[in-house]
C-alpha cells in the first residue's frame, strides 16, 4: 500500500471511533436513562482516548512526514495533510501529564463552579479559575505563539485569528454599537413584544421546529430531532446530523429560534461531500464560520420581515391565536433589542457586546494584565459601560458560563465572528440571489441553501476562515458589514 | 498488578467496546436516519472486531492459563474464568478466513432470503442455505463434540445442552400437546376473541406499553422505551437496559403482550448486579433462561385471570370502549388457541409445536439425514401433523423465519425451552408466594420481582441453565410442568 493509502485507513479508523464517541455524547444529553451515567464517562472516556491516542502516533506521524514531501498530493490531500499535521504537531507539542492533569483541574472547576452560581459566590470559584488560567498560559507556551499567548488558544477555535487583529475588529465595533444601543434606548420606538408571549403546548412547539427545519432544507432522512435541556447539533458521521432542542412553554421563540440556530449549523454539516469525511476535513473552517451558518440562518434569515411573511400562517396553523395577528407585528416583536444580564438571551445589537467583554478579560488573564481576583468589578463595570446595566450579582454576572469552567478560553470570539462573517456574506449572497426576499417569502430556501453549499459547506475544513471569507467576498473580514445590517434593519423598526 | 487485576481491566476493556457497539446497534434500530447505514454498518463492523481481537488475544489467553490453575480464586471468579475461557477457547478453534468467509456467506443468504421470501421461491433460496448448512458443520468440527455435530451448535445458545436431551424432551410433549390441541378444537369452546380487536391510537397503547412496565417493576431509571419495526431487548451497560416496542393499532393485544415480554428480558438485565459485569458475567445463563423470564412475564403473569383482574380498569384509563367489560371476557380473548402458520404469533399451546419441527429439521440437516432440497415438502407435512394444518406458500411456510439465513443454527430450541423452565420455575414461586395471585390481582408485582432477583437475575451468566435449573426446583428440565400448566389452563377456559 501506498502511504497516502495508508494514511487514509489510518483516518479512516479515527473516523469510526470518533463516530462512536459522538453517539455515546449525543446519547449521553438526550436518552441515556440516569443510572447509565458513570459507566457512560468511561466508555466515552476510553473511546476519546483511543482515537486521541491515534491522533499522536508515531505511525501518524510518519505517514505526514512523508505526505508532506510528496508533491503529487490533490488540492484536498494537500488541506488534508495541512489540517491533521497541525493537530498532530500542537497535541504532540503537549505532554500527557500535563493533559491528565489539565483535565482534572477542569473537572473539578465545572463542580466548582455549578456550586459557586448555585450560592452567588465567586470567591469560592476564584482558586479553581486561577489553576484554568495557569494551565491554559502554560497551554499557549506548550503550543507557541509569535505575538500574544492568546493567539495560541485561539487557534484552537478560530484558526490563523490573532488577538492583534480582533482588537482591530472590536474597537470600531463598540465604537458604533455602543452609541447606537443608546440612540435605540433614548430615541427609538420600542415594538410591542407581548405578542409573542403566551402559552404554548409543548408537542405544537416541537412541531413546528420540524416545520421550521424542513423549511430550511434540513434532511431528516440524515438526521433527526430530538429533546435535550442545552441545544446542541451532533454530527455522528456521514449521512447523521442531528439536532437537539428544548421547548419552553412561555413563547414560541426559543425553540423557533432555537430550531433554526441548529439547523443552521447542521445544514452545513449534512453539506460535507463524503470525500472530506474521508480526509479528516469534515467540520467547520472555523467555530467562527460555524457560528456564521447558524446566527444567519437565526437572525438574518428567522427574524427577517421576509420570513415572518411566510411564516405567520405556519405558525397559526400551529397555534390559530396568530391567524389573526400580522407578519409585522411578529417581525418587529422578535427584534426587540433590550440589554440583558445573560448573553444567551441577547438579541442581534447587543450579542456581541457581551463577547467584547469577554474577549477582554480573556486576553487579560493570559498576558498577566488582569487577575482573577478583579473579575467580578471589572465584569460590573464593562457590563455598566457597554450595555448600561449592572449585575445584581456574581451568579448573573461574571458567573453566567460554563466555558471558562471547561478550560475553553479563546472559544466566546467565535460567538462574536459569526455574526460578522455572516453579516459579510448576506450582500454576496443577495447580489447572486436577487429574488432571495420574494423566494423567502413563499417558503423557498432551495436557492440560499444552494448558494451556502457551494460556497461554504462542500469546502468543510479545506480553507481557514480567513482564506475562506476572502474566497467567498473578496475582502478580509470587516465589520462595516455587520454594523451597516444592525443599523438599517433597527433604525427602520425603531423609527430612528 | 496480580494476573486477576489484568485480566479483570482487560475485561473492561472489551465491555467498554461492546456498550459502544451495543449503543449503535440499538440506534441504528430506533434512531438511526436511512442515510447513515452504510457508515453505520462499518463503525459497528469495527467495534465488534476490535472486542472479537480482544476475546481471542493471546494476553488474554495468558491470564486465563493462570487463572485456571490458581486455587485462591472466589466463586465468581471461577464462573468468570470458566465462561471467558470457554468462549475463548472456541473462538480460538475456527479459523478466522473461516469466520470472514461465513459471515460474507450470510450477508449474501440474507439477501437472499428477503428476496426469495418475497417472491415466495424456495429453489433461488436453497443454494444459500446449502452452503449456510455447510457452514454450520464445518463449524460443529472445529468446535469439537462427544455425540451429535448439533451439540456444538447448541452450546453457543444452550450451554450443556444436547441433541439426546433435547429428543428426550421433545417425544413426550409432543405426545401430550398434539392430542391435546385436537381435542381443544374438537371439544373446546373457544373465547370470543373480537374483544380485544378494534382501532387503537398507537400514543395511547405506546402509554398502555409504558404503564404496564411501571407495573411489572422495570426501571425507567436505568432504561427506556423506544419505537423500532421488530421489538428487541438492549443492554448498553450497567444501569443501560432498553426495550423497545411497535404498535399495531388494530388491537392492543401485540403491543401489550410486547411490552412484557421484553418488559421479562429487561427485569433480567436489570437484575445482573455491578460485579457481574465486571466479570464477564453481565448476560443470561442461556438464551433458554432469559426467554423463560420473558416468557413468564408475557403469558404465565401477562395471561393470567389475576392479571387482567387488575388490568381491566387500568385498560379502560387508555381506552374506555373497556370500562363495562369484564376482567374474564378479556382473559378468555387473551387466550385463544388456534393453529397459525406463523410461529412469532402462535399461542402458549401451539408455540412448541413449531419450535419442535424446526429442531427435528436443523438436527438432521447438520447430521446429514435431512437435504436442503427436501425442506418445503418435510416443513408442510411437519406442520400438517402437529397443527393440522398447511401452508399455502413457502414464504408462509418454510421460508417464514430470518434465523436460517443469519446462520444461527441451533437457537430455535431456546424459544421452546424458556416455557419449560418457566413452567417449572412458576410452581416453586407460587410455594414461595402463596399470595402471588392475590398480589397480582392488586398490581403488586414487587414480590415476584423479588423472587427473581434472588433465583435467577443476580446469578447472571454463573450458572449454567441445566445448573440453576436444578438450583432452583431441585431437579433437571422436565416438560411435565409444562404439559400440566397448559392442560390445566385451557381445560378451564375452553371447559374441556
Amino acid at each position: 500500500m501506498t502511504t497516502l493509502a495508508n494514511y487514509r485507513d489510518h483516518l479512516a479508523e479515527m473516523r469510526k471511533l470518533n463516530s462512536a464517541a459522538s453517539l455515546l455524547g449525543w446519547d449521553q444529553q438526550t436518552h441515556m436513562p440516569p443510572k447509565a451515567a458513570p459507566h457512560r464517562a468511561q466508555v466515552i472516556g476510553k473511546l476519546s482516548r483511543m482515537v486521541f491516542e491515534l491522533s499522536i502516533s508515531d505511525q501518524l506521524g510518519g505517514f505526514l512526514a512523508d505526505l508532506r514531501k510528496d508533491g503529487g498530493l490533490s488540492p484536498l490531500e494537500k488541506a488534508s495533510v495541512r489540517k491533521v499535521g497541525k493537530d498532530y504537531d500542537r497535541n504532540r507539542a503537549v505532554p500527557p501529564e500535563f493533559v491528565e492533569q489539565f483535565q482534572i483541574a477542569q473537572s473539578e472547576a465545572q463542580a466548582a463552579w455549578i456550586a459557586a452560581r448555585k450560592a452567588n459566590d465567586f470567591a469560592s470559584f476564584q482558586p479553581h479559575l486561577e489553576k484554568i488560567v495557569e494551565f491554559a498560559r502554560r497551554l499557549a507556551e506548550y503550543y507557541g505563539y509569535e505575538d500574544h499567548p492568546y493567539d495560541a488558544l485561539l487557534e484552537d477555535y478560530e484558526p490563523g485569528m490573532t488577538c492583534k487583529q480582533l482588537r482591530a475588529i472590536i474597537e470600531p465595533l463598540k465604537c458604533d454599537l455602543v452609541p447606537f444601543l443608546r440612540d435605540l434606548a433614548t430615541h427609538g420606538t420600542p415594538p410591542d413584544k407581548s405578542v409573542v408571549h403566551g402559552s404554548f403546548d409543548p408537542d405544537a412547539l416541537r412541531r413546528l421546529s420540524r416545520r421550521a427545519l424542513e423549511l430550511i432544507q434540513y434532511d431528516f432522512e440524515a438526521g433527526a430531532l430530538d429533546d435535550v435541556a442545552h441545544p446542541f447539533t451532533a454530527t455522528i458521521g456521514p449521512g447523521d446530523v442531528r439536532i437537539t432542542n428544548r421547548y419552553p412553554t412561555d413563547s414560541f421563540m426559543p425553540s423557533l429560534l432555537g430550531a433554526l440556530h441548529e439547523g443552521g449549523h447542521a445544514l452545513y454539516n449534512q453539506g460535507f461531500p463524503e470525500e472530506l469525511y474521508m480526509l479528516g476535513l469534515a467540520g467547520g473552517s472555523s467555530n467562527g464560520i460555524h457560528e456564521s451558518q447558524s446566527r444567519m440562518i437565526e437572525n438574518q434569515i428567522g427574524r427577517s420581515r421576509a420570513f415572518w411573511q411566510f411564516f405567520q400562517p405556519v405558525l397559526a396553523e400551529h397555534f390559530p391565536q396568530y391567524g389573526s395577528g400580522s407578519p409585522e407585528a411578529l417581525y418587529r416583536a422578535v427584534n426587540v433589542v433590550e440589554p440583558s444580564l445573560i448573553r444567551v438571551e441577547a438579541d442581534e445589537v447587543t450579542y456581541n457586546l457581551h463577547i467584547m467583554l469577554r474577549f477582554e478579560i480573556e486576553a487579560g488573564l493570559i498576558d498577566g494584565s488582569i487577575a482573577v481576583a478583579d473579575l467580578p468589578a471589572l465584569w460590573n463595570q464593562a457590563m455598566s459601560d457597554y450595555l448600561g446595566i449592572v449585575p445584581p450579582n456574581d451568579a448573573q454576572g461574571v458567573l453566567q458560563d460554563v466555558h471558562w469552567s471547561m478550560g475553553y478560553i479563546g472559544y466566546f470570539p467565535s460567538y462574536m465572528l459569526g455574526n460578522l462573517y455572516a453579516a459579510q456574506m448576506l450582500p454576496k449572497i443577495r447580489k447572486a440571489l436577487p429574488t432571495l426576499d420574494a423566494d423567502i417569502r413563499r417558503g423557498d430556501m432551495k436557492p440560499l441553501l444552494g448558494w451556502l453549499r457551494e460556497n461554504v459547506h462542500r469546502h468543510g475544513a479545506t480553507y481557514q476562515p480567513n482564506e475562506l471569507i476572502e474566497r467567498i467576498t473578496g475582502h478580509p473580514l470587516d465589520p462595516a458589514h455587520f454594523v451597516r445590517y444592525v443599523k438599517e434593519k433597527y433604525s427602520d423598526i425603531y423609527g430612528l
